[in-house]
């Protein structure tokens, strides 16, 4: 049994899921988004971030927080602050003593639908169906895409286990 | 008398330096470059920077954290890794319970020198200068940049004490 904290970082919302994998099992153990009021400075919107995460890492005690690679939106200004939360996110897990892994958005939609162009939508049902969650559990795409990078990880984990059990293998990259 | 803790990061270094006022006297308390080596991954980096500026907070117990205002550079990957450090720093100030100032380059710069478009050289000079500084005691722009920027906060910090005498004003808009 593996559990993982999936995190989908933004300063308006940051979704969260943490997932379980038992065997071929995966589970859904906890998920929601963090609402950022856009009244509170960029500051306090990291700080809230951190206590949240922090208190959701103390709560389940995951062996590790997944988070997907930065990219490069066309708008810096939001790039920019994204970051912001992103570095608030992985210094928050470190500090849990918990390593951090990186996935591309091609990886992590590809790992819920089978398809890395899928889109928000797509990515939202499948979720739903895999982890087998009721209308009222899930309800943001921030908390669909958080669950869906946790799940990427757990499959990933389990691919490299399989091969482990043939060959040594460089260690996936973690950042 | 007043304490702050100007910082001005980067995941190759990050320059922190800590500076009192009392009445018109400006003080050096501590300062110094926090090295990153390049073979750390980049939450390792930000941890590290938690880590020193935690440290530096509880040591010295400074009033307020400042930093310069986000800068949007050519080189958007660059500026991203910044924005990773910097969220990172907010986030430590706020952990602390301290509030966090935030100064335009042209400010910092002006702070230190008269002069907002000075160069690094400049504001190294004129920190040595003001702070009566050893030449072993300051090694490097991000230690005297960290330096300005507590300075630009302190003569603000003043400024507005003074107009706060004679009429009730905005508070300095802070992160």
């Amino acid at each position: 049994m593996i559990k993982v904290l999936g995190i989908d970082p933004g300063t308006n919302q940051t979704g969260f899921g943490v997932v379980g994998k038992r065997g071929n099992h995966l589970f859904h153990i906890d998920s929601g988004t963090i609402k950022l009021s856009h009244k509170k400075t960029l500051s306090e919107k990291l700080f809230l971030i951190h206590q949240e995460i922090s208190s959701i890492i103390s709560f389940h005690k995951p062996e590790a927080l997944v988070i997907e690679e930065a990219f490069y939106a066309q708008n810096i200004r939001s790039s920019m602050v994204l970051a912001h939360a992103r570095g608030t996110v992985m210094v928050t897990g470190k500090i849990h003593n918990l390593p951090c892994f990186e996935y591309s958005a091609l990886e992590v939609k590809r790992a819920s639908t089978g398809y890395g162009r899928a889109t928000k939508e797509q990515v939202f049902e499948m979720i739903k169906r895999l982890l087998n969650l009721q209308n009222e559990q899930l309800q943001s795409f921030d908390q669909s895409d958080a669950l869906s990078i946790a799940i990427c990880h757990l499959n990933a984990f389990d691919l490299q286990k399989k091969l482990e059990a043939h060959q040594p293998v460089q260690g996936k990259h973690h950042t």
